[in-house]
């Protein structure tokens, strides 16, 4: 079990070296990143794309990369390629360089040549929960706009597949809302309400869901008490399901800049872990997705 | 100007000494606080409620109250009590003790006998800004569930009242989303680009308004300029709207339990400073909320 976001850093040395695949790896950020982690010896990188570039961004910052370089221009040609490599098994791990998203799912995602697993993909932010019992998950601050109820179920399921991996067998899942009670004018809280009866029934499995919890009710046991709330989930979520986008953005954003915390993020329903790191990241949580795709690849 | 947060104590305490009145003070949350700020000296107090179960609660934890009683049992008759000394200037500010929220606005809301100013009311959250120059705020995390392009330019409007109060002349204000960029198929994109526009105009005043913006390039000017947004707003936001409540609620309770921040909260749009406190604020949080409404009252 994963105890703490920075013992994931540790975790990864101490196992086999992995290969990451990189589309589109010619920019500064990418080319920093690599070379931090060849450093710190956390894995082997395939840089796909401008080699011109890459090697002229290498030089101009003393920076001897030590890794192999396939000179593929086109975007498009790029990804393919990553996603190529990971099927051959020449990497473990993929990642997005400087190229679209769209550009870089759309190979990932073909249906004949790419790492679909034909489920919904999303995202998860991960970090230390703030009562020190480990890891706490958060999802999705970055694809679904506004999940359906059946997307947010597999988002849900999507996530307790990454909990499970980190060592929590039966992840605690709070359905959040601005609110712990349903409120017919908040759909968010009716779609928590069926979420927890779905797993109740056991048509979302290996997890307790409940919800809908007010953030602070579900991150603490008084604020819980409080508001007369018994549950199993109160005060001691592993997992918090945001009910959109713009939730989960502004969420996992305040975490960073407000709480100042180390967050890594995860992209799930890919048959490969895939590194989607953002051009604001801090360099330490860049490293810390890099570190939580290379563990989710054992 | 209020610099930070923690100086709004200071500033209440060196200004002449308010009164506020307790709607349905009966409660030992509201009796510990009420003695907490006694005892600071932040101000005077007028307990409109149970008198018997008020002096009961005093008794059982050796407070000395020091206030004036008025025994009025009925929550909608204690909650109109509150609102007549608030006009009658026997109490310059109105605090909400154990009743609903609904009774208590009921009376404050009254269109004959109320304090309202018939403006939408609003509330804010207020905290020390990360780059340490002065104030942020933060709205609305408690009242609208889902505001109209039309509400939010009055939370707007609430919320510049309340920056120009503090000394913020000309505020900031960046309209928040899960991303900066107009996108049609997330219409708070759409609304803050209107709003934008709207302030260029001259249609909300005294202020300067921008969006979309996510969290971080409002916060942080690092962020933008990696994203190449330029706006006077991005990095040097004084005040975030929020699109709707569950963002709002989700962000402000981020801010105490993950960043551990020292937040007040006001209620603006009445015609009076009002305390609405919840629960589960920290004692802390209550006192700074009390003086935040205390200098309000100036």
């Amino acid at each position: 079990m994963i105890k703490s976001i920075d013992s994931l850093i540790t975790h990864v040395k101490n196992n086999e070296k992995k290969t990451i695949a990189v589309a589109a790896a010619e920019d500064y950020d990418v080319v920093t990143i690599v070379n931090e982690c060849r450093k710190m010896n956390l894995a082997d990188f395939i840089l796909v794309g401008d080699k011109e570039k890459i090697t002229e961004i290498a030089n101009q910052n003393d920076i001897d990369l030590d890794s192999e370089i396939i000179d593929i221009k086109d975007h498009d040609l790029a990804a393919q390629k990553v996603v190529d490599l990971k099927r051959q098994n020449n990497a473990q791990v993929i990642m997005k360089g400087l190229l679209h998203t769209g550009t870089f799912l759309k190979a990932v995602l073909n249906k004949e040549t790419g790492l679909n697993k034909g489920r919904l993909i999303s995202q998860i932010s991960i970090y230390d929960r703030i009562d020190g019992k480990g890891l706490q998950l958060l999802t999705d601050c970055v694809i679904s706009i506004q999940p359906t109820l059946e997307q947010k179920k597999q988002i849900i399921e999507n996530a307790v597949e990454c909990a499970r991996k980190l060592g929590i067998e039966k992840p605690k899942v709070a359905v959040l809302s601005a609110l712990e009670i349903v409120n017919p004018d908040i759909p968010d809280t009716l779609d928590a309400a069926i979420l927890s009866k779905m797993a109740d029934r056991g048509q979302i499995k290996n997890c307790i869901v409940d919800g809908p919890f007010a953030l602070d009710n579900a991150l603490s046991i008084e604020a819980a008490r409080h508001k007369n709330i018994k549950s199993e989930v109160a005060g001691d979520a592993d997992i918090l399901l945001v009910p959109n986008l713009v939730v989960g953005n502004v969420l996992t954003k305040a975490l960073v800049f407000y709480a100042k915390m180390k967050v890594a993020s995860a992209v799930m329903g890919v048959d490969a872990p895939v590194v989607m790191t953002s051009r604001t990241d801090t360099i330490e949580n860049k490293i810390l997705s890099i570190a939580l795709a290379l563990y989710l690849a054992n």
